[in-house]
């Protein structure tokens, strides 16, 4: 398979509106298609277009060697580097996440809710796919294929804008991905790349109230920000991830000491991380709850009860109370008791996931009840916060807001649904 | 009770913004206070709100005197003026509607699902407020009580701001609600009213994300419009309500005609009133069904076909289409079966309710599957598109958005949810 060259566009703001709105077109029109097929007929295209990633092999393989060798020339970080880079097994691991997403139950057509009005009118509301969904993403290809498979499974259409860096190996995924779609009876135009040439194009994107419907960005703090910032079309975003776990006076000391480490340490720079540790005065093994974390690698910034802990322990400034440090790092606080930890945490909470330890029911749901973030747990490491280990399946992202949905996005956060009223002949007083 | 006299405010957009900020920030304490109380202590004060309401009827009527007397001498429309004014039997039923509020199921609390992962974590969502809503709105001055009343039952802080013309009314309405929280335990701060001398204050509420987590416009075109363009905060809104009829072949001729003069003259100005009807060619009694309507005092503007059907008849032109005449005035045009409806739908509906009348069960259930808008209707008057009428109890409008809530939004579409997850001790692999 040949990796089609992409159209070379013009770079005017106007040209950037026209062509954002003539895909978007197609991709009404492509998703209402989708829409209508069977959930069997999505599923199966779906399974084409994973056999058709595999089969496209080669030029994925070969437009990423591309797309690494100019990243490397043009000085990115190892990091990026690794992000960017996609090998067999990778390849694999991304036709398989696609089968995987063909094969959740599908959310369409659910009913959420039924009931009968004394007039003998029956209502019922079914979930419906939100429409056409903008996907922003920055370096990892991978995400062409994922976010692709969702919107398809739940019957929306995507235009997806990767980072230019991935150019050359999004358009060979995004190849062979529509040409499994068509294989399986679905529009191609179903799922479409802007061109990254384009640069107005995402201003474009994040104007185009009406023609897209959601916009999610995945990528670092400086995108959702901008995302958010300029946006006419409703944004589902992720922003910071300030985790608090608070390890209360009832807490089991050896479970404190693992769920700890595990929150902070197991993998320090995704979302779910805790970020800051509170712990009750009352609770007695404070000192070995810390030892273990630094004895683990992390370092630890503390206000000055904790720093009487350790004398490892740095002092803690101001801002770190609100810093998501994505790294083995770790600001820890001593509150007498719950209420002035669920203080701290109202103040300082990105409103992502924070967690108690304790034996202490009553606590506990105190806890749960009182902290308003998306996530909240008792007794468990906030390094679940995850689609996956929700038993979602797959997710599209974890959203920090308020509204629409919340924590870990999966199928259900791609649709919406409307209002079915069955009659026979009521008219309205 | 006296009018309090509203602080008089500096115009300049900084001192907006701080002012804004300082109400956002009591809204936001007198909130958490308020999503910590008990179900039946909201509906408690809610009680005393409109206890309040009643008692401080002279206070009310005065006030509302003096903003008919100041708007009438502004030239103000017979139209907007009744809007306006309070009598002794309106004011009873802002009451009333409040105590109905308070009588209405508790949302919050409420498991939305739940389930249990291999490793033991209890996972379950449960319904939380929003947060802080603001609700900017026009001259009904009844709005005042009802937002505040759905808010404060759903757990929300409500930050209003009414048309300047209700200024005097909104201020003794709130100050009575307020006296009868705070009687019944709520903090005052949980409604506030921004004061209408400050007209930056509106753009200081649409920049204030994070701060106000949700707004909602009610009034005209023009006011839904600017605050969609204009909101960093997510709006929920309601903007047009273009709703379809679609009388099918074998639509019951009786039925056909009652539907079709109650979707349009029921109440012409009311955003679910039906603005075009479709005739399937083959109905056989399509000049009945447009007598009718014309006979009940309704001007109709056809396509060529339509005009075939009675001489009185006018013609429509393109805009007609998309038209919301929110009177008694109504496009008609001809299409050959469920195929061009679905197709005239799709290009012009608003999304807000469109209906089809037929006796033929499957080409009803392809209409509802089909017709991609908030409301779907079968064999019913599309003027039933109402949150009362579907058992709301109440709505705080409907929404033609298609994120978080569609259609009638009451109670449920002023919640979200959170995750609570409950382990003993899990830490992840």
């Amino acid at each position: 398979m040949t990796v089609p060259e992409s159209v070379s566009m013009p770079q005017g703001q106007g040209d950037s509106a026209r062509i954002v709105t003539e895909m978007a077109g197609k991709a009404r029109r492509a998703q209402r298609e989708l829409a209508a097929m069977t959930s069997a007929a999505r599923a199966s295209a779906l399974c084409e277009a994973a056999r058709a990633l595999r089969q496209a092999r080669d030029a994925v393989l070969d437009a990423n060697r591309q797309d690494v060798a100019d990243a490397r020339s043009q000085g990115l970080s190892d990091a990026l580097l690794d992000r960017l880079a996609i090998d067999e097994t990778r390849l694999e691991a991304i036709a398989s996440a696609v089968e995987q997403v063909a094969a959740l139950p599908d959310p369409l057509g659910t009913v959420i809710d039924a009931s009968e009005r004394p007039n003998g009118l029956r209502l019922s509301r079914v979930r419906v796919p939100i429409g056409t969904i903008g996907i922003i993403y920055e370096s990892r290809p991978n995400v062409t294929a994922d976010a692709a498979a969702l919107c398809v499974r739940s019957g929306n259409a995507a235009l997806l804008r990767g980072g230019s860096e991935a150019a050359r190996t999004n358009r060979a995924i995004l190849a062979a991905f529509q040409g499994g779609l068509a294989a399986g009876g679905v529009p191609a135009e179903a799922v479409q790349l802007i061109p990254t040439q384009d640069r107005a194009a995402v201003s474009a994107m994040l104007a185009a109230a009406g023609l897209i419907d959601m916009i999610i960005p995945r990528g670092g703090r400086g995108l959702v920000e901008r995302v958010q910032a300029d946006a006419r079309v409703p944004v589902l975003a992720h922003l910071d991830g300030v985790c608090h776990t608070f390890v209360h006076a009832d807490a089991d000391p050896e479970m404190a000491r693992a769920i700890a480490v595990n929150a902070k340490l197991r993998r320090p720079g995704i979302c779910g991380a805790m970020e800051t540790l509170l712990i009750d005065s009352g609770f007695a093994r404070a000192a070995d709850l810390v030892g273990a974390l630094i004895d683990g690698g992390c370092e630890l910034r503390g206000d000055g009860r904790a720093q009487a802990l350790d004398p490892r322990i740095g002092r803690a400034h101001e801002g770190d109370w609100d810093t998501e440090y994505l790294d083995a790092v770790l600001s820890v606080a001593i509150v007498d008791g719950i209420e002035p930890a669920l203080a701290h945490i109202a103040a300082h909470s990105s409103g992502h996931t924070d967690a108690i330890v304790t034996a202490d029911e009553a606590a506990a749901e105190r806890f749960l009840a009182e902290v308003d973030s998306a996530i909240v747990m008792h007794n468990a490491s906030s390094q679940f916060a995850d689609g996956g280990e929700f038993g979602l399946g797959a997710e599209i992202g974890i959203a920090t807001g308020r509204l629409h949905a919340r924590g870990p996005v999966a199928l259900e956060g791609l649709t919406t649904y409307k209002w079915l009223v069955r009659g026979n002949g009521q008219a309205r007083p």
